[in-house]
């Protein structure tokens, strides 16, 4: 079956392997994209991770995860300014396509939703300049408004078009179908994204679903209607990679690794 | 403490009481206001919940829940229609200010989102008459997007208004503070919203938040800014009830039941 457009974010599997143990695994079955998130590269230091990552003919199509700008006070903010400053020079030793960057929650004790969305901004804003130095792309990723209070403030691709539009270059968005998939105005949103889609995450909607974090679904288990949200993404000119990012405690999380694989395997060619 | 402008939504003590010992709950500590759902009201005929209600003075601010259009087939929909055809003679009896109508979630089997959308705009359409006839007007209950696959397959203020735009006279919305909090564009929905608003509901969004129907919280237990979102609605020109709706299988419904109704009394005074 075909693989080729197909990567597996390492949290799929984060329970079974290792930066180094999960290459092997998805080599032998013919993946060739991933995407670690930090604990996986600083584990082993960003500078072995990338040699492992090229030795093995990884595309690397992001880095998951920074943002998280919002803070309680202005020391706060500057440590994940500089958390992400650091996590510039990771991606950039790991050659990933981009760095995935999420809202963040609102600070302790704060009820001001819009007041975190400009610490966000400006936490990006902040961290820009380095980041197109090092010719790292950030990636804003809008997640599913159930994580609005404590995980991630973007919660609509609107919001993080228009912040990519406001800060220009070296900026863009994730397309992830599980966050996005119920919004309305979808269509209009990806094909207003033209030209700013830096990545396309996949995974499914489950009916029921009973963990607000830690219960996202196979592709081809639940309600998403993946190949409706793929050809709008193609349509605003997004070729490239499908990414599977399941967070699945009970299920997939349980499973040998290379069953996970081959599962995420044949719903790419068979759901997708 | 002020209880003016307060109305409880009887799901909120659903664990304690019944219709008729709720009402007399309430008005023991002065609240007038009161919402209840089908199953509270069938359970003694609306003839006769009508008569409790009216001979205790109580204000009924809302009568849930209708909508619930989609459904796999022809046969379905119209029993859905019948029902919410049912619905309104039920909140005419009961002198209800408006039918709470929510989306509804996909047809088994479904992933068409799109689709279930255009069931409740018809189903909608189909029941206008009659609830113009009953003088019951119809309000739009956005649900949390969390809840578009299996409950609430509108998501957002703005596609309720669209709805009510479209439709016109006898119809109308509802702004519900936890479905809609985290919207970057509430402010002006609500504003959009002028003339509308049929009801208003309140209640808090938990940090964690434990499961994904049954764990709201008490107002001043969350994150929701309420009076930020209480002076857009009243500056959208709705001075009526602030109707407390909370689902808490794990603590407000294992309270005592006045205890459950002095703390709506006390937040909404002290928090709203």
């Amino acid at each position: 079956m075909r693989t080729e457009g197909l990567s597996i974010n390492l949290a799929t599997v984060r329970q079974q392997f290792d930066l180094k143990s999960g290459i092997a695994a998805y080599v032998k079955q013919g993946v060739r994209g991933i995407s670690p998130w930090r604990d996986h590269v600083q584990a082993i230091g960003a500078a072995e991770a990338g040699r492992i990552l090229r030795d093995n003919g990884m595309r690397v199509t992001g880095y998951c995860r920074g943002g998280l700008f919002p803070a309680a006070d202005a020391a706060g903010r500057q440590a994940a300014i500089d958390d992400n400053l650091k996590m510039i020079d990771e991606a950039a030793a790991i050659g990933a396509d981009c760095i995935v960057l999420i809202g963040g929650g609102l600070p302790k004790g704060s009820r001001d939703i819009a007041g975190a969305r400009r610490m966000f901004a400006d936490g990006m804003a902040a961290i820009l300049p380095a980041a197109r130095a090092a010719k790292v792309p950030l990636a804003i990723e809008a997640l599913h408004p159930m994580y609005a209070a404590d995980r991630g403030c973007i919660s609509t691709l609107a919001e993080a078009l228009d912040l990519a539009e406001a800060l220009g270059e070296g900026t863009g968005v994730v397309v992830d179908a599980y966050h996005l998939w119920w919004a309305p105005d979808l269509a209009n949103q990806i094909a207003r994204a033209k030209g700013r889609i830096l990545a396309h995450h996949i995974c499914d909607w489950l009916v029921p679903t009973k963990d607000l974090l830690l219960d996202r679904g196979m592709m081809g288990d639940g309600v998403i209607d993946l190949p409706a949200i793929r050809r709008m993404v193609e349509s605003a000119g997004f070729t490239g990679y499908q990414e599977v990012e399941i967070f699945s405690a009970e299920n997939w999380w349980k499973r040998p690794g290379d069953e996970v694989i081959r599962t995420c395997i044949e719903r790419f060619n068979t759901v997708c």
